[in-house]
C-alpha cells in the first residue's frame, strides 16, 4: 500500500529538479565557499546566485538575505539577536506562535527580559485590543507569525506592524508556513525580520534564511568565521542553499496553481469532514489555502493518526514540530477551545501531488475509522 | 585541466557511498522524524541508527550525542550553554582556537563572564605553565582544541584535563579536525563535551554533533519544538544526519589507511618544501597525519594560492574558515612566528583519494610559481 502524505506543513518532499541542482554540489564541485581557490569561488557564486533566488522570491534585496541551517535557527537569531542589541524590556509573541518563537522570548527572561504572549480571538487572530494594551509597557520587539502552522490562519500583519512602530517596537515575523503558499513582499509587509525556511517548500531540510531590513542592528546567535557579513558563521551547506534557492524561484512560479489546487483539496475534504460532523478550527477566517484543523467530540487525535496512517494516510495531530507532548495544541487552547476537543485535533495540509481522489478516499476512511473506533469505545464503556 | 585537492581540512567530497545512502531521505522516504505516521517512523528510526554509528566511532554512548548543523553550532552551543548554566566566572580558550570556540566566548563578555587566551608555545603547543597560572582566577570552562585546523599539531588533552579538574573547572574540546584522522575516545579523553562535524570526513555539510557528557548541565541554543531531548531543537535534516552517521563509520574503517596514506603524502611534499626553503610550522610535534603548514620568505600566501589555483592545486591560505580577512594567520602570531612570515602562510591538507604523483607535480609547480613570482617582484622592485 502506497502511504498518502497530508502533512505538507510539516515537511515536504523534495523536488525532483531541486535535487538535480543540489547533486552537483555533493558530488564533483565540492568546495568550502570561503575558500579562494576555484572549488571555493565556484561554491561561493552557488550561494550568491541563490540569494538572488530567494530575495526574488519574497520581494527583498539579495543583501537582506541572511542563511541559517533552518527556520529554527532563524527565528532563535532573531529574537536573540535583535533583542541582544536592544536595553532590556519587553518581547511580545502571539499566543499561538511556534515554539521556536516563543521560547527563545521565554529564555530571554533570564537575561533580564519580559516575555509576554498576546492575547488570539476564537478564531485564532491576534487580539489587537490586547495588542495596544500590553505595547503600553515598553517594548523592543513584537514576534506574530504572517500565518499559523496549525490553523493557517493569516494574520494582519499590516495593522500588528502600523500599531507596534506607534511605540516603537521592531516586528519580526516568522513566513515558514506561507512561503509558496501566498505572495510574500517583504517591503510591502514593512516588518524588520522575517524568517523563512526550505524544506516546507519542496527545497531541502538544512537552509532557511532571516531577511533583516537593513536599519536593524542584529547579534550573531553563531560566531565564528564571520560568514554572512559575520552575521551567522560556519561554513556554508552550498548544496542546501543552492537547493532552497532553486526551490523558492519553483514554489513562486507555480504558485496561483498551488493555490487553486490545494484550496480545492481542502474545500473538498472540509464539505465531508462537515458532514462527518467535525469542528473546523479558524475556518471562517483568511487562511493560507492548504491547511485544515479540525476535530471529533470524543475522540482522541493521536488514535486517529495512527489508525489512519495503517489505512494509508499520513495526517497530524495538534502540531507536528513538537517533540512527543501529549499536552492539546498551544493554539487550540490559546483560542479558547475546550481541552478535551483539542485532544481530538487533526491536520490535514495538502501539497501539488495530493489528488482529488486522495482527499474522497481520505474521507471514507476516516467515516470507517471514526465508526470503528467509537465502536470500541462504545464496547470498552 | 583537472583540479587536484589538497585542502581537506577545509572541507571534503562527499563520499560516494554516503551520498547513496542519503538520497532515499531525499527522494521517497522524506518524512518529519517528530511526525508519528509512518514516513515520520523511518526518519525517526533513521537518526537513531546514526546516533549510534556517530557515538560508536568516538567510543561515546548514543545517549551523548546531540546532533547539530554543523560544527561551528556544536562549538557555539558548547560554549554558550555550558557557561550559560554556571556561575559567571572565567572562560580560557587556546589562543589559537578556531573563531567558533573564541568568538562565542568572547560574546559571553557581554553577559558578565571573562574570557581570557591561554598561550601556546612556539610549537601550538598549550603552554601548561600559563594555564595553571589563569587556573588561579574562578574558571568555569576551559576550551582547547584537540587538534589545530592549521598546523595539524596535537595538544595533550590529558593533561589540560587534569589540571583543569582541579581547580574544577569543565573541560571541552573541537576534535572536528581529528575526527577520521586518528582515533578518538571521547570516554577516555575524560573531558565534559567534544566537538565533531560531518563535511571533514566524507560526509554531507549539515550535520555535526556535539558529544556531552552527561553529568553536563548545558543550556540550548536554539529553542523550539524540544527535538533532541530539548538540547537541540529544529526539524532533524535526516538526509545529513544519515550521512554523517555513514561517514563516521567509514572513517573508523579506513583510519589506519588514511594515517598511512596521508602522512607519507605529507612527508613526502615536506621534504620537498624543506629543499624548497620553506619554513614549517608545528613539524615537531605530534601532527594529525594529512596536515602540512609552511611559508616562504618574502612570498605573499595569497598571491601564491592564486598561482597555484591556476596551475591546477587548490590549497589554503592560513585558515580557509575565516572570512576575506587579509590578516596574518591568528594561529602563527600567537605561536610567535613573524608577521611578515606568516602573511606568506600556506596549508597542504591531504585525503584519501591523492597520490604521490600529485605530490611530485605539485613541487614542481610551487619550484616554477615561486621563481616566477620571485622574478616578477624583482622585476618590480
Amino acid at each position: 500500500m502506497s502511504q498518502v502524505f497530508f502533512d505538507h506543513n510539516s515537511t515536504t518532499a523534495l523536488r525532483p529538479e531541486v535535487l538535480e541542482a543540489m547533486l552537483p554540489f555533493m558530488r564533483e564541485q565540492h568546495g568550502n565557499a570561503t575558500s579562494r581557490h576555484s572549488f571555493g569561488r565556484t561554491a561561493r557564486a552557488a550561494v550568491e546566485h541563490a540569494r538572488e533566488q530567494v530575495a526574488d522570491a519574497v520581494n527583498a534585496h539579495p543583501s537582506q538575505v541572511v542563511f541559517t541551517a533552518s527556520g529554527t535557527e532563524a527565528n532563535n537569531f532573531a529574537i536573540h539577536g535583535i533583542a541582544s542589541n536592544l536595553c532590556h524590556g519587553q518581547i511580545l509573541t502571539s499566543a499561538v506562535e511556534h515554539p521556536c518563537v516563543s521560547r527563545p522570548a521565554l529564555a530571554m527572561q533570564s537575561r533580564g527580559w519580559q516575555a509576554r504572549r498576546v492575547d488570539v480571538d476564537a478564531h485564532c487572530k491576534l487580539d489587537l485590543h490586547h495588542l495596544h494594551n500590553v505595547l503600553a509597557t515598553p517594548t523592543n520587539l513584537v514576534s506574530v507569525m504572517l500565518a499559523n502552522n496549525e490553523t493557517g490562519v493569516i494574520q494582519d500583519l499590516a495593522e500588528i506592524v502600523a500599531l507596534s512602530r506607534q511605540y516603537k517596537a521592531l516586528v519580526h515575523t516568522d513566513a515558514v508556513q506561507v512561503l509558496g503558499k501566498i505572495a510574500i513582499d517583504f517591503a510591502d509587509l514593512n516588518v524588520n525580520a522575517m524568517t523563512i525556511s526550505s524544506h516546507k517548500i519542496g527545497g531541502p531540510l538544512g537552509a532557511g534564511a532571516l531577511v533583516i531590513d537593513k536599519r536593524v542592528d542584529i547579534q550573531p546567535l553563531l560566531y565564528g568565521g564571520g560568514q554572512e557579513k559575520g552575521l551567522r558563521s560556519g561554513t556554508e551547506n552550498v548544496a542546501a542553499i543552492v537547493g532552497f534557492g532553486l526551490a523558492c524561484e519553483l514554489a513562486v512560479k507555480s504558485l496561483a496553481t498551488f493555490s487553486q489546487h490545494t484550496q480545492r483539496l481542502r474545500d473538498l475534504c472540509e464539505t465531508g469532514l462537515v458532514q462527518l460532523g467535525a469542528t473546523l478550527f479558524g475556518q471562517q477566517e483568511k487562511r493560507i489555502p492548504n491547511t485544515s484543523f479540525f476535530a471529533f467530540e470524543n475522540m482522541d487525535g493521536e488514535t486517529l493518526v495512527m489508525a489512519l496512517d495503517r489505512k494509508g494516510f499520513a495526517v497530524a495531530s495538534g502540531s507536528a514540530c513538537s517533540s512527543d507532548s501529549t499536552e492539546p495544541s498551544h493554539v487550540l487552547l490559546a483560542m479558547g477551545v475546550d481541552k478535551d476537543l483539542a485532544r481530538g485535533a487533526i491536520r490535514v495540509s495538502f501539497g501539488l501531488e495530493n489528488t482529488d481522489e486522495q482527499v474522497q478516499q481520505f474521507l471514507k476512511v476516516l467515516e470507517n475509522e471514526l465508526a470503528r473506533l467509537r465502536n470500541l469505545t462504545a464496547v470498552a464503556a
